[in-house]
């Protein structure tokens, strides 16, 4: 139809050139001003795909033809180029108050939407970086040595003081991860992440174990830093707020969400402070720890919770309890300290120029504090002879600083800075997760192993899925555990250390395959990264032996649940690429169509529908399929009533150049059974098995009210039939709305529609006479 | 399409008659024997919508043309005529294993489907009437003496000795309504439920005040009826069963509702047991206790629990405590006894003839029954000193059965058999809800005052929407509830009361309007009814006061919501069936259509789309939403080779007398904001308003995988846009699908299509001649 006008439009005697640019330009013979703008009857009028239309009016005198061109209204669309628009919002402005108080709640809480050349590649000094590449690692020094200690406990009392040999296996790992990552750096400057490093050396299967790894790790790694973050809090005072921590926890993890879905720009800045201040309280803490410590070697401090051992009485001793077993256990309990390590490596491109050399710098000195701060606190545990408390408030730190601050009104204050700074840390730490989890998402949807919706950035150029996804798994780990730390560290780690192994194993071969280009140098490279893929990779089957009851077995059985589903929609997608990329550029107009309109009454929905369908030239089958005996005769009644006066109507017209569709034919089913969509979709099936190359296309109609809560009385059987249809093969479904009672648009469509055909004659068009009005 | 095919049909020269019947008839000259079938190529074929294929082929020699005629297959659909077809099942046989596996499952669980004729109304003589129709009423035995007792227990244990009196006013109060309704089913032999009686006489708004209340109570009689059957099974052993208590109700209620949808037909043969059971066996305990009480009068049983009063023991007297306000509470308590007395005058058409006599027969013996085994287990109760534990278990009349057999090894067997059939007739009771909630709901369905879904009979011919409404309902106050009887009954009775109040007022009127036509007796019947009004109405009020602020405000508080929804319900269907019933017989073929097709990628998908969409002859605009900068020229490019590669195949052609479409225009839309929904809906906006009177038709590209998992890979933003879409006025929505890798239908549309493409020369078409191949 549209075709049809341009054309007549193009024959039209005074047309304006389409390439105006004016927002109303008018052209023609007699060429008006401005001011004289014919105001005579449209007589038609076109729109262009790029929304610029063009009327053709009628002028004054009778032989005067103007033409009128309009561009589209620029609220929301500019013009590019001949065939580009762009939108200048991400939506047109709300027209209902409720779609205004939505939008304006939406960007209270996420802020403005940003174009995608907004998007800020900030650039971390040194300190900043520490600051915020290290959080992971540095704050989980407020839970690992605790977590070493519950499993020390468990034979006895006596056994806590092998707990800084323990602290310093782990100390000396740190040393060696931290020395294998320092490599990573200069050999990958755009970012060394486990998934790159592993599946560019190791090959897909690694890549993808070390980003399954990773992924339940960063999980793990929320979880645990705001039930730890929590358990700060809550140290403060037991007994009120211990039954507060679950809810506490889902309150943090869904602010952490919204921070990151508002799209955090100030990372560096703001997030600096918690950082240096929980490095400097604990700096502090272990200092005035040790002084006390060789000051006064003899019971000075009385322990807040009465059964604290005063330090310097001695240690029990359990050996019937204590085995290799445990020991190993709580070495792999301890490791949680490594996770968040790998942190900076991955982020080099973040970096200042020079940006490997900057990111050396800061992962020695992140692994300088990483370890003083661990050794520290476990020092002063060990010294005081302090014990974790099941349930893990007040926790560890908290009883330390308690016993060093908490005594005196004068230092009191500290201690409160010290559980604070440990609380903010932490959330820190789990909002490193928030970047590297829906990164990491986004690179693998970019790969093709996870949906395609992970790489799509929202409003606020956030990965908006990867965020969501996150939140959910990490509440539910929050609840599903109750919070409880120690436990949820029984999950943690094993992830981060395999990442550690297959990162390290991937740039072994890194180096020897850069023996032929770096002649020296690479050998020393590759001990290294040969010492720290070994050790790591220990360290991960120590922990998944020991843990493995514990709940490791979980992250064991994920992970290849994890590669498999990867791979599995990976093929998917390659598969439907394979088959759907390559075009056949078919001559379209042979289709074979067969037209169906499930009608069960002879309503003006019903009407509206037959009349659509008709009006693409295609004879409709009207299929009413009735559950009650006496209602058929009504409706064929009504129906043959119907056609028999559009016939009448119709009766002598002729339809510029298009066959007029035929009346359609009824067909009655009737169903006994009282199934309204199984005998209908079953005639379908029979319709198309007679032309299996054709198309059959189903019209329902559909009545839609005004209001959201009338839908639950209407179309339900519609919606029924739709999701039927949607598996089968070459059925096409048109769902034809009916509106009613909708305040923006006032005329029903059959109005207008009256309303232009009492217009029509005015159209010059030889084969509609004028006579036959 | 097909219309073009029939007509040539008509002309050819050798055509069956389409009268014929046999399933593959072959008419033609030279007449061939059904031997001698030919097996000449298929010219064409057609299908009628009664689904007769006919096909025209080609004879041996070159001049013969053959009509075969098909019948539709007849496992599903049988011819009834010219225009009509009827199903034989209820849906087609399962084709896959997982659909065989599904209705399997169904049948057993809920029985074969049935045929609206294969409905049975069975007549009901008296004793199974009885049985059938009171359960609900004589049920209540078993919980209203405690739910008395536990409100005046709250006074002190002297105060029960109040409860017989409490009892003989619920006993005259149950003969005042009953006389009450002895009228009423003479006057409604039709059946007369309270909110047909209402409505007749007092007006919609009476009617549907007593339809919310009944509606609210059957939900109370299912909740309260299955959670005092559950307390008499944990009454048996009440630490070992407690907690199981809320679990045990819900598969109670789920049980009930499985029974419902398969619809029993055997109702009055295997229901009569538990009631005649539960009558026989609570008559027996009446008796042998009043015979144990009268021979020994002083304390003969050793209480079991052990804060039970050995009777004979004088009662304290707590003066200070008692109120009329908790007597008359406790009195609305005991009338939750009353419950269920309606069912027999709605039931009256179910009854033998005489319907009324016999209804009234019966509804003199319930009435007498109720009476003698309420009384005879609050004597008892009283006589034996008896208190309700809180929370209901053991029950009341569980510790009366222990009492009297639960001492010896004779007739301990006894006691479960009391418990056993309190049990079934409560499970009993909440089934006649079941019946009466479904059957009210389709009335009300019917008069418009429920969605329409209400008044549906499913597979089984049980009105399936009330049903499961129902369970949903009851329950969800079994929950949250957690099963305590005496607080849902709290909620009861409420509801009961303002029906039966309603229903006798009506009956008042009834009397009166009569008084012409029945010259004598109209007043003694208009007086009985009218004190069952003062009485019920006074009772409603007694007890809305007195358990308001135990939850009876919850129903206050329903009642008028309910029926305002009602009425809003009501008014929609109004409003909508006066604006669309009214048909407007336009001329359709007069619609102004554009095209449009959201396509995000030029592959086979997008070709199906745009090849389906100028099938029809439009015109149509692809709008490209692009959020990425460098994709547009890509897509630009893809879209032009495409354009230009269908313009060179189809140059030259003609499409059979239809005019080609024209290749499809390209738009294309930045989104810098990334929203790829919100441009494509605003453009389709502008597009509409350009010609507000025409059609935009919105042709969405949908690829189907071949399993459901693999659909949430895809059509996220399709469905997005088919959400939006559904709501603008004028737009309408034709989602074409592209299915891949389906067993059944091995062949994609496109290798169909370009198979047809190669038998197309043989169709003798003076447009499209041979030579064009």
């Amino acid at each position: 139809m549209l075709l049809r006008l341009m054309h007549e439009a193009d024959d039209a005697p005074y047309l304006a050139p389409p390439s105006r640019r004016t927002q109303t330009s008018i052209t023609g013979i007699p060429a008006p001003s401005a001011a004289s703008m014919p105001h005579g009857q449209i007589i038609h009028q076109e729109i262009s795909p790029t929304l610029e239309r063009r009327e053709v009016l009628k002028g004054s005198r009778l032989s005067d033809t103007y033409v009128r061109l309009k561009h589209p209204e620029q609220d929301f669309f500019r013009k590019q180029a001949a065939d580009e628009l762009e939108a200048v919002a991400p939506a047109p402005e709300p027209r209902t108050g409720a779609e205004r108080v939505w939008r304006r709640a939406r960007i209270t809480l996420f802020g403005e939407p940003l174009t995608t050349a907004q998007q800020i590649h900030e650039r971390l000094t040194k300190v900043k970086a520490l600051a915020v590449l290290s959080s992971d690692a540095i704050s989980s020094v407020a839970y690992a040595t605790e977590a070493s200690l519950a499993i020390l406990i468990t034979a006895g009392l006596g056994v806590l003081h092998f707990n800084p040999w323990i602290a310093a296996a782990i100390a000396a790992l740190m040393l060696i991860v931290g020395a294998s990552y320092y490599q990573t750096i200069h050999a990958y400057p755009q970012g060394g992440g486990s998934y790159i490093v592993a599946r560019s050396n190791l090959g897909d299967w690694p890549g993808l174990v070390a980003a399954a790894a990773l992924l339940i790790d960063y999980v793990l790694t929320v979880s645990v830093s705001v039930s730890a973050g929590v358990d700060a809090i809550v140290s403060l005072n037991t007994t009120m707020l211990s039954k507060w921590a679950v809810p506490l926890g889902v309150v943090f993890i869904i602010f952490i969400m919204v921070v990151n879905l508002r799209g955090i720009r100030e990372s560096g800045t703001i997030f600096a402070a918690p950082t240096y201040v929980f490095i400097g309280a604990f700096l502090v803490m272990i200092v005035t720890g040790i002084i006390h410590a060789a000051l006064m070697p003899g019971g000075l401090f009385t322990p807040i919770p009465p059964h604290i051992h005063p330090f310097g009485q001695p240690l029990g001793w359990a050996p019937e309890k204590l085995s290799l077993l445990l020991v190993l256990t709580a070495f792999a309990s301890g490791c949680s300290a490594m996770t968040g390590v790998e942190a900076i490596s991955n982020g080099v491109p973040a970096f200042q120029a020079p940006e490997s050399k900057n990111a050396a710098r800061t992962l020695i000195w992140m692994i300088a504090v990483l370890v003083s701060l661990f050794l520290g606190t476990t020092y002063l545990a060990w010294r005081f002879g302090i014990e974790p408390f099941s349930g893990g408030e007040p926790t560890l730190t908290s009883q330390i600083a308690r016993l060093l601050f908490g005594g005196s009104v004068f230092t009191n204050w500290f201690y409160y800075v010290i559980q604070f700074a440990t609380m903010l840390i932490l959330i820190l730490a789990a909002n490193t997760s928030y970047a590297d989890f829906p990164r990491l998402a986004s690179i693998l949807a970019h790969d093709g192993w996870l949906p395609k919706g992970f790489s799509f950035r929202g409003n606020r150029l956030a990965f908006s899925a990867g965020i969501i996804v996150l939140t959910v798994l990490a509440t539910l780990l929050m609840v599903v555990f109750s919070g409880n730390t120690e436990e949820l560290i029984n999950l943690y780690a094993l992830g981060v250390f395999t990442a550690f192994t297959l990162s390290q194993s991937g740039m072994v071969i890194h180096w020897w395959r850069l023996r032929a280009v770096q002649s020296n140098g690479w050998q020393r490279s590759m001990v290294i990264n040969g010492i720290g893929a070994l050790t790591t990779g220990l360290v991960a089957i120590v922990i998944m032996i020991t843990k493995f009851d514990r709940g490791a077995w979980i992250v064991v059985l994920l992970v290849p649940l994890l590669v498999v589903m990867f791979r599995g929609i990976s093929r998917h997608y390659r598969v439907v690429a394979q088959q759907i990329t390559q075009l056949d550029t078919l001559p379209a107009a042979a289709m074979r169509h067969q037209a169906l309109a499930p009608i069960s009454r002879m309503d003006r929905v019903a009407e509206r529908t037959l009349g659509y369908a008709r009006s693409l030239g295609l004879p409709v089958t009207v299929v009413h399929v009735t559950t009650e005996q006496e209602d058929d005769g009504n409706f064929r009644e009504a129906f043959h009533r119907w056609a028999h006066e559009v016939e009448i109507a119709e009766r002598g017209k002729s339809w510029g150049g298009r066959p007029p569709a035929p009346i359609p034919q009824l067909v009655v089913i009737r169903s006994p059974y009282r199934s309204l969509v199984g005998p209908f979709l079953e005639y379908v099936r029979q319709r198309r098995r007679a032309y299996p190359d054709g198309i059959v296309t189903v019209f329902l109609p559909e009545y839609v009210p005004a209001h959201l809560w009338e839908r639950a009385l209407h179309n339900e059987t519609a919606l029924r039939l739709k999701l039927a249809l949607y598996s089968m093969r070459g059925v096409v479904v048109t769902n034809v709305p009916y509106h009613l009672g909708r305040d923006e648009e006032p005329e029903s469509e059959v109005e207008l529609q009256r309303r232009r055909q009492r217009r029509r004659p005015v159209i010059t068009d030889d084969e509609e006479a004028p006579a036959a009005e």
